[in-house]
């Protein structure tokens, strides 16, 4: 066996090549990062940590972790309406993983950043007794005032979702044998966020408010809600379910509480109401926007449903 | 005893005072922050995160791990020649930390803010089983092109440090009783990194090549040597030391090889030599960069002093 390779010895092969298109990152020879910002235009920053037994199933494959925790982070760009830019990512990592783990999950930041047009600019790596802690600091860029923020819903605003809701949380049920997932789709759906990085930047414009779905439907419109300073009434019947989803539609607790869809939650005004689809990302109406205060989700009779209660565990 | 506050609630109280000051922290509401970069000007990005257990003490008091924590992180934007604007912070705490923690962990965040003028852009708190780990990344300003970055060193030039070497080193002895700290001067020296932010961006023009001292004098020393491609030898008998650090000066791992002192140490070509002093910070001439590679560590007569060996454990 040969020896663990040291700090440097780790970036150099498994992270400068992440950052070689980046030229702000500086090879990561540095120990900062360059950003320049196109003129007119402004940068969006978010940050997002993912610790082990928290976020993560601790034997989640390392691949999969590196694009979950750049995913979530271009989750939150797409919901600002950004495009993305660049990360910095901060890895605290025990003995545990090694040069076989760093490679895996340096393919899947590679695969994502292929993906979604992103690119590693710095970061720290720190050690730990464990759990292991991952963090990416995320950076997208907006025309100058045209970020989508959470607090301009207004009654009267329709309330739309792309794509399905509950998928996630059925699939981390699947993960643990609680149901049964032909074909891996909802357990993919757990492990491997699709951030809409291609839906959120065409919503500027249209979107009123718009946040992405991690905590799980109600929670996600409910802090939606408590900044515009609004209330919300959704109807269960119209939520978007997968195939593979729509035999558990009577889990309330998956369709309506379950995050980690990181699927668009916005609202818009209906004199400017958004496409069918973007992307090929279907959009759905879920409900409407009224005052007050507080999420309701009514029944097709138009009667209240009980939300089941606590803030949805990663894990 | 009252019950423990939600996340909101906890940000809302002991975080969004320290974000008051920025528009595009957006009050912390939302979950991204926006930055504009002044025209002319590019943005230094940079993130160091600490370990509970690693990088700092577990009964560390939380307002000196408040000023920590940002204090490494404004070290490394002055290294940069960068002039402090925002910073966001990741925070991944255990029940243990409550409502008396996070507020002398924001009170240290407060003071580091108003000594050194940043402010708080946004960030994530997560739970952890533990150990606490907490993560900063700091964005900084320089007129475009004129970042200092590690590799500009040329034979030639000469090897600067600000400020005194060895205290850190000698005040975590101090606080493990192995050593006498009348007043508190070298504890204080470890637990509260002063950011040399004044100097920093007072070298663009004149440094050509610069780097914090974190791991300790010969460690980061190496490290601009490797990037710049140059060795460098520097003189025992100049390094400067503090009242309190000079009846240590035989302790050669302390001055030579230990860290968290967050000085800055640069190269500058005798052409355009630093004052010395700046900021009421004095600068010391400490060597020459030469061909080759490595660090050389000379004693008064042109000896070759052996560097003990080993990285420098923050702890």
């Amino acid at each position: 066996m040969s020896p663990p390779l040291d700090e440097f010895a780790r970036i150099a092969r498994f992270f400068a090549p992440l950052a070689a298109g980046f030229p702000g990152a500086l090879n990561l020879v540095d120990d900062a990062a360059l950003i320049a910002c196109p003129a007119g235009r402004e940068l969006v920053v978010t940050t997002d940590a993912l610790v082990a037994g928290v976020h993560f199933l601790p034997d989640d494959p390392p691949e999969t972790l590196g694009r979950k925790v750049l995913g979530v982070n271009l989750s939150d760009l797409a919901a600002k309406g950004a495009e993305p830019l660049a990360y910095t990512l901060v890895t605290a990592l025990t003995r545990a993983e090694g040069e076989a783990w760093l490679e895996g999950f340096a393919a899947g930041l590679a695969a994502m950043q292929a993906e979604h047009g992103i690119q590693l600019a710095g970061g720290d790596s720190v050690s730990t007794p464990g759990p292991v802690m991952l963090s990416v600091t995320a950076f997208g860029t907006v025309p100058a005032g045209a970020m989508i923020g959470r607090g301009g819903a207004r009654p009267g605003d329709g309330i739309y979702v792309t794509g399905t809701l509950g998928d996630a949380a059925l699939g981390l049920k699947a993960i643990r044998g609680g149901i049964t997932d032909a074909g891996g789709f909802l357990a993919g759906r757990y492990r491997c966020p699709q951030p809409r990085t291609a839906v959120g930047p065409a919503l500027r414009g249209i979107a009123s408010a718009m946040i992405d779905v991690s905590d799980g439907l109600v929670a996600d419109l409910g802090h939606l809600c408590a900044v515009s300073g609004v209330g919300a009434e959704v109807e269960a019947g119209l939520l978007p379910l997968s195939a593979a989803a729509r035999p558990h539609a009577g889990d309330l607790a998956a369709v309506l509480s379950g995050g980690d869809d990181y699927e668009l939650l916005f609202t818009a005004s209906d004199r400017q109401p958004p496409p069918a689809a973007i992307a090929g990302i279907p959009i759905t109406r879920i409900g409407r926007i009224g005052g007050g205060a507080g999420v309701r989700v009514l029944d097709s009779a138009r009667g209240l449903i009980a939300v089941p209660r606590g803030g949805w565990r990663h894990f």
